[in-house]
């Protein structure tokens, strides 16, 4: 019986991160005994430079009384015109059945990033694309809920020919054709079901960025130094305490990380050499020579300085830069890089400026753009390794790298799936981590569904979490 | 005496265009006579393909009673995403004087564009971005407002310091440091006067994408053969009529460009090969072989489909192709292009991949983002042919090209500022066209300024124009 989806609705769901990151056991006691004052300052000093980490959080519901849920991730302000965006783009979903989406979703894909109006406020980029993967997102969540599978599932079962008719292949043609697509889906057939078997025995191996236990925020060991230096000048004897603590939990994190199986860490680095410097040689000495160590720019650099920056890091060896430069830089030649959409992927793979391909299940246009990404990069021969962390991108793009492996690359050579362990607790199927690597999730559907109470508590400004914060800040 | 923002209104205004295609002389008399259901079928059929021209209006008040007009052009649905994300902007605004703004531009500009969370859902690209300029362009309209010239004069008499300082180098350095951009605005300051009363006289060159009258919407041209087939389905009788007229109503336009002293024309490609070649074919007929032809695909092509049709419309000796693919794809080798933000502009550059560089006033980051481009350019030795059209988008955008030819590339040669002329009746101060030339502005201020009834009459939903246009829509 077809399923008419006949509402879409959307919340703006904020968590306070950028308090959290001060939210060690030593900070969180600290915060309690505080005058509201300073709380304020730590507020105004907290959110202009970090994320409060963020989803616009999508429902639809069929007249049938099915559900599916979709997310992208956002860090706080703006969220609001992503939500925006998304209502925006619900007249083309509303009305509409999941067989007619999902029996023409190239044309359904075109439909939403290339509607004659909206096109102009993208295309495929920005806060469009964002809105587009989170409505996305969600049809495919229920697809995958209609059929009874996790959403991996569903697209390891499905033919390459359904596969192929679920890509939007404009402006792509010239690295990949709808023929070498089929292709490369058929001949990745063969041993399909021992690599499914392995995923389900193994798990994908993952990486971590965080060195985190649940009691810790993730980016704490990366941005501590900053933000202590921004303590001291107002709370000069408590932040010396801390800064103690928070040297012996880095410690302790990472010879927590060591001793549960973790032997790939990414560190963040960018806004001081010297301190750089300190940190990755702290960490490598840690990890021992064998172990493997990413880093991550977050878009700090010119091209200039990337470089010089770069050769001052490489004595500690890390196997990648993540975002050196503008993400729109091509010619600046980074090593991987989040793109927003797949032209942008086409013409980095083209110009070889990539040795690693860093797929998004948030940024580009859902699992749909996310197929041409994972094709394009089996094509050039580029290994993938999935961006994740924030709130849910671990949840969803585990289904997407699991697909890669069983159906596409057939690989795990220099292959890995970021891990942050952070807000897992608000999704009613969270990603289940086994000697860092990803289990294949079981429950049907995309993983996206978010507990009621956590998108109720946390909404932006009306949740009590937000209620209660607002009601401390200044006037 | 310090002019602080104390207030930032921002408004959705659209003009129903996709219905006023059809507006010939003949059309606007068939549409008077039509039964309702007939105006429904057309409001349908064009909406979903066809652009309402559109703008996020922005008012800006200081507590001295000063006011800044700014706007952003878009094509309809979607405009409400970028009037929300100009309230986003708003907190960045509201509470500064315009001296602390102009006294740090870069400063200014970097926290707009690069606020730690905001950044997320751009950065420097889409729906953001075009806030982005609605905001900046509507503070540069009160600087010049402040100052009482044009915006154009306020550019030109600034010294190569003032204009370097709010230029934002970041991701731009390997291709243009600041002391080369002050070079270089040093090096043309010579001849500037003479430059300038030059351009006082003879105006700044210009070309039409139109051929229309002020009484015949400028897209006619280019769609007409379309539309008419949707017609010929439901009308048939009627649709003969209109098709010769029509006919003749485009001889009959060519000729009063022609008439009207126009040396340089562009006409839209890319929706069926063979239509093509016939519009061009009789278009190069009537304007001769010295005049000059453009044309734009607005990005239909793939990388492919490009060159085949390109070498098939080649004989037609097209200076340019506008957009051939997608505005991402930097080695899909266009001739020119609307890029989203100077980092997409300078490797269009660095990779020779452009001929002639299309500003946009609108759609990068407002005047401070164009210098650094048009600086790039100059550096490259590529001419500057603005994009323009659309509402606003002329007006705005002679300032900026009048500022080039006076002050960075002091060169006329294969240059010329797109026209069309359409809905400038809507704008205080409305672009003066002499003899196919862009004459200079003399009102202080960016020619933002749009007449209160317009604005009025066509928010969207709310105004009368729609609200009657809406209530003759089925259910």
């Amino acid at each position: 019986m077809p399923q008419k989806i006949v509402k879409l609705t959307v919340k703006d769901v904020r968590f306070p991160t950028s308090l959290g990151q001060h939210g060690s056991d030593a900070m969180v006691s600290y915060y309690r005994t505080m005058p509201t004052r300073t709380l304020a300052f730590l507020r105004m000093y907290c959110t202009h430079t970090d994320p409060d980490y963020s989803v616009a959080y999508v429902v639809i519901e069929t007249d049938g009384g099915m559900k599916g849920y979709g997310l992208t991730f956002t860090v706080g302000r703006g969220t609001e015109v992503v939500v925006c965006a998304v209502k925006a783009l619900s007249g083309f979903v509303v009305g509409k059945t999941l067989e007619e989406i999902v029996g023409d979703f190239r044309g359904f894909y075109r439909l939403l990033t290339s509607d004659g109006q909206m096109r102009w406020i993208g295309p495929e980029k920005g806060v469009i694309q964002l809105a587009t993967a989170a409505v996305l997102n969600a049809v495919w969540d229920l697809w995958a809920r209609a059929e009874g599978k996790p959403l991996w599932k569903l697209l390891v079962d499905m033919s390459p020919e359904q596969l192929v008719s679920c890509i939007d292949f404009r402006y792509i043609t010239d690295a990949l054709t709808e023929q070498e697509a089929l292709d490369l889906l058929r001949k990745a057939q063969t041993g399909k079901t021992e690599r499914e078997e392995q995923m389900l025995k193994e798990g994908y191996p993952a990486y971590t960025t965080s060195f985190s236990t649940p009691h810790l925020p993730p980016w704490l060991w990366s941005y501590t130094d900053t933000i202590l230096v921004g303590l001291w000048v107002k709370h000069m004897t408590i932040v010396f305490i801390q800064c103690l603590a928070l040297l012996c939990v880095h410690v302790k994190l990472c010879t927590d990380a060591l001793a549960s199986g973790w032997s790939r860490f990414k560190v963040k680095v960018g806004a001081e050499l010297e301190d750089d410097e300190r940190r990755c040689r702290l960490i490598r000495q840690m990890i021992g020579p064998d172990k493997t160590l990413m880093m991550d720019a977050n878009q700090r650099w010119d091209v200039g300085e990337a470089i010089s920056w770069v050769t001052s890091l490489a004595p500690f060896r890390p196997l990648w830069i993540e975002e050196p430069t503008s993400p729109d830089d091509i010619l600046g030649h980074a090593t991987i890089s989040k793109c927003h959409n797949r032209v942008m992927f086409k013409q980095f793979l083209q110009a070889s400026a990539l040795q690693f391909v860093q797929i998004d299940s948030c940024r580009l246009g859902s699992v749909n753009e996310n197929l041409s990404v994972l094709l394009m990069a089996h094509k050039f021969q580029v290994p993938v390794c999935p961006h994740a962390g924030g709130v849910g991108l671990c949840e969803l793009v585990q289904h997407l790298i699991l697909f890669d492996y069983i159906s596409v690359s057939a690989d795990l050579n220099n292959r890995m799936c970021e891990y942050v362990d952070h807000l897992h607790e608000h999704f009613t199927s969270p990603v289940v981590i086994r000697n860092a690597h990803y289990l294949p999730p079981k429950d049907p559907g995309y993983s996206c569904e978010m507990l009621e109470s956590s998108v109720e508590t946390h909404q932006f400004p009306g949740g009590v979490v937000w209620a209660n914060l607002l009601a401390k800040a200044p006037e």
